[in-house]
């Protein structure tokens, strides 16, 4: 009865814009700097899904790739792909879209649609140099 | 007397949209898809400049890559990172910011600083798997 | 009237062996090694489209990418995805599956379906260190 | 006595193919899809094999990474690489070469080789996006 | 009240030689091949720092990776970078620059800059096929 | 008779600084900034190495790419891997070793032993950000 992780990774392209609505341009741009710009930016998101469990002794799998594929899909990259992620989806109406905020909504998203004997982790790239995981393993 | 190509990679983070103004929303979104949405999207851009020239025999470069990527800061960066294609420059007004034509306004700003002397080819990653180059070697 | 490449990348996993059906197991091992073994072994191949033209004016695209990608994934990838190149499809019967070989069957599958009026190359990766072009740019 | 985790990166290229002998083709088809294909597929495999423990105060190696590299190359890479999984090793006889069970067994193989007061783990690529690691890190 | 891991990916380059200065040069040849190579060689190294937190409520950061990127840079890459490590640097006079030492200098230098409450964790890639990781996440 | 390219990528890591000693240190700190650091600095080198021909109709190859790499290692790598540059090669005592001096050597060195038939460029990564190709593809 081993367990295993198993990893998919995904990506969308979204807009997107830091800002605290309670604050002023000024503040804003001092603290979020060009993320504040006004009419937004945006970045090639890639998404790394880990899910931890016993693989099925039948198939040989943890979960289908091509089945977590689809999970992310349409959990996730159907709300946020091409869209600006201020505007278009309602979890970031009073949450500020930083990274960090943004892989505890997709980790939300999914935890609903996996397994719950399945552990989940979500890796989240904004860039190359800045990425983001959630939960954190030392939990 | 060798000629030799130098490359320098920069990247910027952007939001744009693809429409044609002259076009209803639907005859957008069958030509553009999801490329249409009404409040942007964005990408992580890439772009690698390549400069063909002899080099000084005296120091060993073409063209220092500080001083190359201190151009490309100014004449491309400096305008596009952390904006929207579409509002916050004044290329794309009546140009629509497809990589074709992203590519060739980047060759244009770029051209006016480098030497004459210096043959110059831009290419612009969208994404990992859509990308563009200009001009094509072959003229 | 500008000249753009426009560059897709793709993907596919396949089995092959390399050998000529004209010699003995001594020779192709000779010749081949390890790309010899009888029972197949594969590679995760990776597909870079060029296509050189004139961007549409009104779009702004020379090509759109979907469908560049439909037409790689219908004259390429339905065929050759998680296939044994030897054994499943027609162009490899006589054909040594060398990357050099591969290439050129890729172009010229492409080649039908691509308009004329658009230059055509295709690289492929067998491996990160290992890839060939067709055709070359200095014909 | 600070512990440190070493990470060595190989690769081989394998054919394979998923299915399960009980049950007939229409099945087979049906769980596995193109990955039961009957003349098999092949992947560029990439293996990271981690190492846990404290390095030698004398030299400042955990492990010499060249050591650690035979070692994978002997008790992997040997019997891997350029092979069909299915037909040409004996451990998928009668086990399905999944991404999953591919891991284990290649964890197996590494800790008989490696030093026990050694922690060991494997990460397995079948391709960039789909990937899997064993042990996990919170046993 | 969700902890968040937050990574900053940089770089430098520097040139360093492994020797053990109690042995002469036939046993450091021994044991440390080429790396041992009296006129150094040197590496294109990259650092991967994660911290882990519960991100502010007010700007939905765990820390600025702007602010991140410039402890760095003042804490590692000013004084690594484009440097000779066993030479230039006060940290491997009586400590062999392996990978492994590296980290934990990286470590420690950091640690003093970073907010106590926050965890903290180094990886170094020395090469692509080669990394060192510390603090371990199983202590 | 259809002439493809095949490239292999191999690559060293080396020590190098660059300056030039008819200048004094201030001069050559002017001119190439931390590169010219008195104790050397160091790369992960990559060598992209393209060769252009007619492939054999009897193997399919138009080099074996075994074969390529071996000239590659026997020509260049033997010599630079795990060296200093300016130090232990022949090849910059007088001449700065900057990527488009290295470039150009590298070339020579596997002209000589490269079928004349078939023609020769070679790509030089310095960093993921900086890099050279000779002979340009535009003589």
């Amino acid at each position: 009865m081993r367990r295993v992780a198993v990893f998919r990774k995904e990506h969308f392209n979204a807009a997107h814009r830091l800002f605290n609505p309670a604050w002023d341009d000024r503040k804003n741009g001092e603290v979020f700097g060009k993320c504040a710009y006004p009419n937004y930016h945006g970045h090639n998101y890639e998404v790394i899904v880990r899910v931890i469990g016993v693989p099925d002794p039948v198939t040989g799998f943890l979960i289908d790739m091509k089945v977590l594929s689809g999970i992310i899909r349409e959990a996730v990259l159907d709300k946020f792909d091409h869209k600006n992620l201020n505007l278009d989806t309602p979890y970031f109406r009073n949450v500020n879209p930083t990274a960090e905020n943004i892989v505890m909504v997709i980790y939300d998203l999914l935890r609903e649609r996996i397994d719950p004997a399945l552990e989940l982790q979500v890796r989240l790239y904004e860039t190359e140099r800045n990425f983001v995981e959630y939960p954190v393993d030392k939990e």
